[in-house]
């Protein structure tokens, strides 16, 4: 059974013990925590502690560590989602919050030819990242990156030699295999999902070209963020 | 490569070639269809057309059908999802968006001790329901069905007695196995999804005399909805 003590994300624990404003304005206006609170700490890099807190004000409030959590056993291998942004940036919120839930390791926000948003709020995301991180008690942030098209994407890949990926692509142009039978596990993944009006055939041949494999993901015809959601979940499932 | 006209609901097709007013609204104001123009049309029951436009006015619209299109040779065993509403009813909202998109045979509204929310908008869900299944072009619509407890849950599934069901439970209380292992393929899933405060163990007991398997959902704390959207996919998954 886990804990249900409240988590609270400090980065760079290593060289503080004390929370910044958001944090700290949590604990003190909503969770209403005194000094003498048992708390759990992250710092998104892997590290939770047990902790105690040793002063309380919405500013700044100080922690001592108790003890490391020990990490469960069982770790998927990690996940990554290049997703082109929805015009209306509710889905894609909605999508981050509940893949950070089930585990997601880095979103690259993805501008295609095709893509009709253009900019996407980081800051936005990112507390959205956090808050999921927190109430589903995980221990390793996600990066969020902006990526403007496909070559841009690959470079921030590159030094994930191990990786496998597939691109979920509508047309029949490219010969296309069901991702079920396709699906590497125990490796990191790589998921690319196009926007609204697909990838273009240009970004597709880009993309093979770098060794991703063109997928179907089953017979339904899937939103951008369904489609994400689902290769998401599949991934999780395939490894577990 | 799917068709993209648009697909209209017209429940009980075999009686009638005139469309309701929600629908004649959404193609003469919002698609600015005309006489003439090629749609499709779906009972919900499974019967898909290919039709033409024969009258058109916000009110009431005709059409006369063309050819019948054929199913999809792979169709998935019918997937259930009992789940307790969220004191947020958007997170359910957007839960059954999405599953209709993947494939949902029936959403059960369930009532548990510890739920919160003790009413749901039906008219609400049917209308997301049936929007979801136009945008993903599905032939069958998602019965949704409002149960007050465990015992009225059975008693509306008495007579699906291929049916495999799991409980997603979070305590300890009782064995549990991971969904992986214990899932049967090739036949109707059910899959019963806790409130916040989790089912009580009388529920449990409730659920597993009735030959429910408890079971975990992996090592993640998943929020209802998250709980709900990952067991159907999975089943989506493990069929495919």
């Amino acid at each position: 059974m886990k804990s249900d003590l409240p988590l609270f994300y400090v980065p760079r624990l290593s060289d503080t013990l004390t929370m910044g404003e958001e944090e700290s304005k949590h604990l003190a206006r909503v969770l209403r925590l005194s000094p003498g609170d048992a708390i759990m700490v992250t710092d998104g890099e892997g590290q939770m502690w047990n902790a105690v807190l040793t002063d309380v004000s919405p500013k700044a409030s100080g922690f001592s560590l108790i003890n490391e959590v020990p990490q469960s056993t069982v770790i998927l291998p990690p996940l990554y989602l290049a997703v082109a942004p929805t015009k209306n940036i509710d889905r894609i919120e909605w999508m981050l919050e509940k893949m950070v839930e089930v585990g997601l390791e880095g979103l690259f926000i993805l501008y295609t030819d095709r893509t009709v948003r253009r900019q996407v709020n980081l800051t936005r995301l990112e507390k959205i990242m956090i808050s999921a991180l927190k109430q589903s008690r995980k221990r390793r942030i996600t990066s969020i990156i902006e990526c403007d098209g496909i070559e841009a994407l690959f470079e921030h890949l590159s030094s994930l030699s191990t990786l496998s990926s597939y691109i979920g692509y509508c047309s029949d142009e490219y010969p296309r295999r069901s991702i079920k039978e396709v699906f590497v596990p125990a490796v990191p993944s790589l998921f690319l999902i196009g926007p609204e009006g697909d990838f273009t055939p240009d970004e597709v041949r880009l993309t093979t070209q770098r060794g991703a494999i063109p997928v179907t993901l089953g017979e339904e015809r899937l939103r951008t963020e369904t489609a994400a959601l689902y290769s998401g979940i599949l991934h999780s499932v395939l490894n577990s």
